[in-house]
């Protein structure tokens, strides 16, 4: 049962980002536009304007006599402050730390990416993304004192942690990452959000990418290990204990072989990095690499072709389930897989197409993704725009 | 990208209905304490409580001596009308039409069942539904001068209609629900909604019953078919083509046997009523329906029991699956067979604990659900009250 506190609370809260959400669509706006344009009473918004500009967000600026008004004495204007909300996204991956920091307009504006021992542990990956972060900006002068929020990428199911409202992102960061958090304040001095760096890939497809403009969409990604994220009805789909898309440990066989997960049979032990290796050298293919892998289905090599055909299948049948129970308009397939084209798409569709309600007449987009290594960290960078307390949907500005 | 135009105009529907929660919340208010808590202008709020009197949704009242102000000259005071705002629900079963009746609280005042011909059509169910809804308003003295909308639970995939929007309530009707829609507009002269009458029970749960004040939910109705419905952060997912949530549609086995969806091995195929009664005969116990093998289950016989405990670890599994994808708080198992209580839902917990990441220290309860078989045509009010535009969540009254 909502408290009528906490539900004014929020409706303020919605207020401010209407206000936000009017200065980011219709550039500077005098007080009387915004009142018109937003239904808001006079005390109410400008008790909103004086807070934003307190805090830096908003500016007030002078109508040009081509302005707004146009002619007669040019009206005060308030605008937001376009050297304020700098969002940085990182992704701390197993390899490598990526980076993308985005601008007020929510415009992705520098990317980066730096190398890591696979051994690191997550405060050695906070460490050189803190570093990376210092170089890019020293290389393109940008200035972090405009800088909003951090959003974080991790591996693993960033799990135990509850929510406390409906879509709100996770209050608790699990023990394992509070290095990283704590490291990355320290370094920023702001706000860090934290989220499974697969289901932040599905995020940024869905704010920039291949997912763009469609509300429901299922999102693998096919590397390394074999990763998702969900979108439902436009958002993100987190789950009660932010474990949600889980793809790679849906279990193909529950008496196969035992996955680090504590499960059996899993996708992931099937078609992850070394299932597949070890399908390659059973057909007496030696490869050292999901890249070497890649390469070879890309020279075509049969045997290695056959190995990623099969595997796209399994693969094709697990997203067939999820089609079956989500229903989205649209497949996305990213990771470094997905290089492959149609050699891993085209089993997908097939597996889509004669176990997913075959019937039923629909149709369900089989795609790659459009946004390639730094998904991830463009994804960090969107969990910060979408994140809780969320503008309604249709409030948000174009620019998302 | 979204015009302002209709941001605008979305705008004005979020703060009528943030209006209508302040009443629904409050009771009566002045238009001066109504500026105070919505924060609206006083034109915006005028605007809309004169077209909230106008079409009967409020009423003015006088403030009582121990009203709002208490004391001096009683303020004129708005609120909702109390004969305004009836909801209809109705769910067109295979065997049976029920029908459920809100008020303008949105609580269930009166319900009603009426059996129909198995192989009675769509046109004849919704006669059906309209003569018990006429008998059921005249024993109870319900006047349908009152009523707002009616919802509609149907059995089958409500596919083909593509949304206009997030979450919004497909606009279009598949063609085989007309007769229904155009029916029920002639005998009500309101709004008609429809949606699949599993994922409608699923809406009615997370609303009134075991799914209550928990966000994300998986539901599964075990009948005569077995489908199911999703609540994704407290929203029902419906999909890109309104066939989200069929559980009974993912596959076992692509090799098994085919399935009247056009797929091989379902679920439904293995554990429906068919499969169940099959499975029972193949033990030598002949059973005509599916309450003859819940109740030979409740009677304890050795091959009944055996049968459907086989049946609900097939369940499961694909439980399992949804599990590791949706990562919900709770399984809520419906239907007939729920009432089997832990023959049914100890294997479905046991399937979870070993195959939905064992490792992830999370708890998933596994319960029955609370509502029975009014279940559906309670969804289909609750439909109503979810439809879109909907209130921001956190603006929703209490009630909700």
């Amino acid at each position: 049962m909502t408290k009528p506190a906490d539900a004014l609370q929020r409706l303020r809260r919605v207020h401010e980002e209407t206000v936000v959400g009017m200065l980011r669509s219709y550039g500077a706006l005098s007080r009387t536009d915004l009142m018109r344009l937003t239904g808001l009473s006079r005390t109410t918004l400008f008790a909103i304007i004086s807070e934003m500009i307190e805090r830096g967000a908003a500016v007030e600026t002078e109508a040009a006599v081509t302005g707004a008004r146009g002619r007669g004495r040019p009206a005060s204007l308030v605008a937001l402050n376009p050297s304020a909300g700098l969002l940085l996204g990182i992704d701390l991956g197993r390899r490598r730390v990526r980076v993308a920091v985005a601008n007020v307009a929510h415009e992705v504006v520098a990317t980066a990416m730096a190398d890591v021992p696979v051994d690191a542990g997550v405060a050695e990956q906070a460490d050189a993304a803190a570093d990376l972060v210092r170089r890019l900006c020293l290389e393109r002068g940008i200035r972090l004192d405009a800088l909003d929020a951090v959003g974080v990428g991790v591996v693993g199911v960033v799990d135990g942690a509850e929510k406390e409202a409906a879509g709100a992102v996770p209050r608790a960061t699990p023990a394992v990452y509070l290095p990283v958090t704590e490291r990355l304040e320290r370094e920023f001095g702001v706000r860090i959000a934290i989220d499974n760096n697969a289901r932040l890939a599905a995020l940024a497809e869905s704010t920039w990418g291949a997912a763009r403009s469609v509300a429901d969409v299922i999102y693998v990604r096919w590397s390394v290990g074999v990763g998702g994220g969900f979108i439902v009805g436009g958002r993100l789909v987190r789950g009660a204990h932010s474990a949600a898309g889980e793809l790679g440990h849906v279990s193909l066989d529950p008496d196969g072989p035992p996955c680090h997960c504590g499960s059996r049979g899993c996708l992931e032990g099937r078609i992850g990095h070394q299932g597949l290796l070890d399908a390659a050298a059973a057909r007496g293919v030696s490869l050292g690499s999901i890249d070497e892998l890649v390469a070879a289905a890309q020279d075509r090599v049969p045997a290695v072709c056959e190995v990623v055909s099969a595997a796209a299948a399994d693969l094709g049948r697990i997203l067939a389930d999820a089609v079956v129970q989500l229903d989205p308009a649209r497949v996305v397939v990213g990771g470094e897989l997905s290089a492959l084209g149609s050699l891993v798409l085209d089993p997908v569709r097939a597996a889509i197409a004669t176990l997913a309600l075959p019937n039923a007449p629909r149709r369900i987009d089989v795609v790659p993704a459009d946004l390639g290594a730094n998904a991830s960290a463009m994804g960090a960078v969107a969990l910060l725009l979408h994140e809780e307390p969320a503008v309604p949907r249709h409030l948000r500005p174009a620019a998302r």
